[in-house]
C-alpha cells in the first residue's frame, strides 16, 4: 500500500489555550508545534493564522510571518493554507494566503449547518471563483467534503471542466451538521471517489483516531491535529500536535504502512516541488 | 413486505406549464390532478400553492382553498404541506400552511447548495423552531434529507429530545448541491436510519425511476410527480401527475408489492387520523 | 457509460420443457434460439450441452455439434461455453468443451452449497488448474462468484499470479447457498473488484430483472436467459430466451445505455477476436 | 451501546506449540489459558480440544476432562464447544460434544474452500441436522459465517422453521477461500442480519485486531484467541491468549466501551443460565 500522508493542523480558529495549553498562537509556537509534527511523521502542515493573543488571523502579512517560521524549521515540509475564511468574508478575502503561492490550499467543496444560526457557505460558484484561483496559480487543492453531496459536486465540476485533476480529497467528518464519523460513513465516501484520486480523513473530536486507523487500514491518508481534536485519549489532553501526530504513526507501524516523507507525499499527491 | 406508500409531488415551485402543460396551477387542477394520482395509486399528496398564474404562492388563503378543493375531490387523501418556502423566508413564513392543520408536512433537516450562488438554508435552530411547531400540534413530519448528515443531525436532535418519533424520511436525491440518486446513495442512506423508522425516496429528473424500483425492492416508499420530474420517460412529457403515479404503480405490481390506501398509509406511518 | 454486453444462458443443465417448453435441447432448437437472443441483443451465448433428449451433455461431438450449429445462424457471437461441469466429474471432464477452443468458457471460483446435500465443488487446486487451461489456450475466462470470498479468491491467485489479467467476473446471484440477490448484495461486489475489471451480473429467479437493472445503472453487464430463470415476468412464462434479453434491451433501452455488438463486446473485455 | 462480550478461542486444531509455545494442549494448560483470558475480560471460552500431546480430539471424555477443568478455575465462565470437527468426521462424530449439554455451541453454516483441496463441508442438511440438535437441547448456537451466503443461508432455514431465534452471528473472516477481513465486509455483513440479532466477529491472522476494533466501534462482540492468530503484534508472538484478551479489553477502554461479565453476556445473548 501507498505510503501513509498525515498532516497535522496545528490550531484551527476554534480551539484556545483554555481548551487545551497546548494550541500554537504565536510564530515561534506554531514553528516549533510544526516542527514536533513533522518529526514524529507529518508531511503536510494544514495552517490556519492567529494573531499573538490568539485571536483568529486573515492578514497576508500574518500568514508570510507563520509561513517563513514554519519554513525555517521544518525546510521541507508541505504547507496548506487554509481558505475557510470566518462567516461572512467574501472569497478574495478568504484568498489571502493564496497570494503567497503556498503549495497546497485548501477549497471547501460544499454549504452545511455549523450548529445553531450558523452555516458555512461554500456555494457552486464560490466554489468555481476559488477553485480557478488556485488552479491557476498551479496550487494543489485540497478538497474538504462534509457531505457525500459535496464529493458529488466536484465530480460535476470536474465533468463540467471548473475542476481538474489531480483530485485529493479531504473528507471532514464529525461536525455537528456534517456526515458523522462512522467508519461505514468513511468507508461509502472512499468509493465515491474516482479510480486515481487520493483521499485524506479528519476525523473531529472522538472521531478522530477511529477514522484514522480505518483510513490506514483502507489507502486513505490521515490528518490530525489540535485543531480537530485536543485530546490523546478520552480525558487526556494532548501534550503536543507531534503527539498526536505519533499516535496516528504508532498505529501506521502496527499496520505496517510506512509514513511518507514531504517528497513522498508530493509524489503521492502528484504534485510538482514548489516554493511558497 | 409492507404496503407501498406512494406520494405525489404535484407542481412544486420551479416547473411551469412551459415546462410540461400538465403542471397544475389553479385550484381546479390541483383537484383533478391530484385525483388522477389518488386514482393510480398515491396515498400522499404533497402540496406547494401556486396562483393562478403561476406564480408560487404562500398565502394561507390559497393553500386553503387548494386543500378544499383536493379534498372535495379526494376525501380521503392524506395532504402533506411543503414548508420549504422560498429563499429569504422567515421560519414563520414558511410555516404558513402549517396553521390550517394538515395531517403531514415536511420538514427540511438541513442547509446545501441549489446551484450558482443560491443555498437552500435550514439551520439547526430553524429544523428545531419548525420541528416543534409541527410537533405541538401533532402533524406527521416528513423528514427530507439531501444528505447523510441531514439524518445524522435528525438523530442527534431526537437524542437530544428536540424532535420526536415516529421517524419518516424523505430522501430526496438528485439536486445539483446534494448527494446525487445512485441506488448505492439510497441503499446507504436506507442502511442509517433505526429500525423502526420508514423512509420514501424522491428522485430528482433522472433518477425518479430507478430509485423509485430501488425503493419498492428494499422496503422503502416512493414519491414521484411533476414537481421533480416531467417526463414519464426520456424525451416522452408526462402527461399528468397521474400517469407518473401509475408507472410506479406498475412497477409495484411488477414486483409484487401492494399499494397502501390512505387508511394504511396512515397505519404505516403511525399517524392518528385528524381532519385538516 | 460503455455499452452493454448481454449474455444469454440458453438452457442449463436442470429446466427442462417440463419447466418452460421453450427450453432448447437439439441442435436446431439451440440455433434458434441463440439467433433469436443474439437478434434481440445478446453478444454472448453461454452453452451448455443437452441430448436431444434434454439430458445434460459433456461429450465433445455434442458440443462441437451444437456450437457449429449456432455459427451457422450467428456467425459473429462470442459462444462462452461453461467448465461447471456435473457432480462428481473431473477436472478434465469439465474441461472437455474447451478442447473447441472456444472464445470464452467459464471458470466456477469457489466452492458452495447448492441444497441438501449437494455441494459445487471447485477447491482452490480446480481452480488454478482449470483456470490455466483457458489462459494456456488464451480462451476468455468469465470469473463466475457465488460469493464475496469467490471474489477475493479470484484477487488472491491473480497476485500469486495463477491467474491472469483482464478480469472479468459474473456474479451469480440467488442461488440456495449463495448469496442472494439484494441490490446490495451486488452493489457491494461491484464494489469489490480493481479498477480495470468489468462484471456481468445473473440474477437467478426472481432476482435476473431487478438485478439485471441494477447492473445497467452501474456500469456492468447482464446475463438472462432460460437457464437462470424461466418466467417473462411473475406467473408469465417466457416464450424463448430472446424474449428474456428483449426485456434486459428494453431497460437498457429506458436508461439510455447502448447494446454491444459481439465485436463491441469484445473490446470491451479486452478479448482478441479468434475463431472456435 | 451494550457491553462488549470476548470471546476467547484458546487452541483450534491447527497450531502448534511449534508455532507459539503458548498455545495450550493439556487439560491444566487449558484452564489456565481459560482463566487468563477470563481474567482480562473473556466472557465465552471457544473450546477444541487436544490430547497432551496436541492432537486434535473428539473424543467425549476428553471434552468432558477440559471442560471439568476449566470449570474449576472458572465456574461462571460460558464454554462454548466446537462442532467443527475434522474432514471426514460425520454429523453425529461432529456433535460428540454437544452430549455434555455445553451452553453454547458452534454451528457452521456453509461449504468453503480451506486452500488447496480443502473444503470445509457444511451441506444444508448438515447445518439443519445440527443445528435441530443444539436447539432441541438448549444450547445457544453461535451461527459461524465465512460468507455471506452463509448469512442468507440462516435467514431462509429461520423463515423455513428449520432454525430459531435467538440469532447470535460469528463471523469468521480473512480465510483462504472465505470472506478476506477488510473493514468493509464486516460492515456489509453487520448491516446484512435482522434487527435484534446479535454478532461476533473472529478475524483470522493479521485481520485480528482490526476487525475487533471495527467490531467495538459498531456495536458487535469480539473473538480472539490463538487458534485464530499466534500475533501480538506483526514479529512479536502472543505470550498467552490472556495478552490477546487484554489488547482487545484495552481497545474497548479506549472506545469508552465496557466489558461483559459471563453474566451480561448471557442476558445480551439471550441465553438462559444452564448447567454443563
Amino acid at each position: 500500500m501507498e505510503k501513509l500522508i498525515i498532516t497535522c493542523a496545528l490550531t484551527g480558529a476554534e480551539v484556545t489555550k483554555q481548551n487545551n495549553p497546548a494550541v500554537p498562537y504565536t510564530a515561534a509556537e506554531m514553528a516549533t508545534s510544526a516542527w514536533e509534527a513533522w518529526r514524529e511523521g507529518a508531511s503536510v502542515i494544514h495552517l490556519h493564522a492567529r494573531e499573538d493573543d490568539g485571536t483568529p488571523s486573515f492578514r497576508l502579512e500574518r500568514f508570510a510571518e507563520l509561513i517563513q517560521a514554519i519554513r525555517t524549521k521544518c525546510p521541507d515540509v508541505i504547507i496548506q493554507v487554509t481558505t475557510g475564511g470566518a462567516i461572512g468574508m467574501s472569497r478574495d478575502e478568504r484568498l489571502t494566503p493564496v497570494a503567497l503561492n503556498p503549495e497546497m490550499a485548501t477549497l471547501d467543496c460544499g454549504t452545511l449547518n455549523f450548529g445553531g444560526d450558523d452555516i458555512f457557505v461554500n456555494t457552486e460558484n464560490d466554489i468555481k471563483y476559488m477553485g480557478a484561483a488556485l488552479e491557476s496559480r498551479g496550487i494543489q487543492k485540497e478538497l474538504e467534503c462534509f457531505e457525500k453531496g459535496h464529493v458529488d459536486t466536484v465530480l460535476r465540476l470536474v465533468r463540467q471542466g471548473f475542476l481538474h485533476h489531480p483530485l485529493h480529497f479531504s473528507f471532514v467528518l464529525g461536525v455537528n451538521g456534517g456526515m458523522t464519523g462512522e467508519q461505514r460513513d468513511l468507508l461509502f465516501l472512499k468509493d465515491s471517489i474516482p479510480p486515481g484520486s487520493t483521499y485524506s480523513v479528519a476525523g473531529i473530536g472522538r472521531f478522530e483516531f477511529p477514522l484514522a486507523e480505518t483510513a490506514i487500514l483502507n489507502g486513505g491518508h490521515v490528518r490530525v491535529g489540535l485543531e480537530d481534536n485536543i485530546f490523546l485519549e478520552k480525558g487526556v489532553l494532548a501534550k503536543s500536535n507531534g503527539e498526536l501526530v505519533r499516535k496516528v504513526a504508532e498505529m501506521a507501524h502496527r499496520h505496517q504502512r510506512e509514513i511518507a516523507t514531504p517528497a513522498e507525499a508530493r509524489a503521492i499527491l502528484g504534485m510538482e516541488k514548489k516554493h511558497d
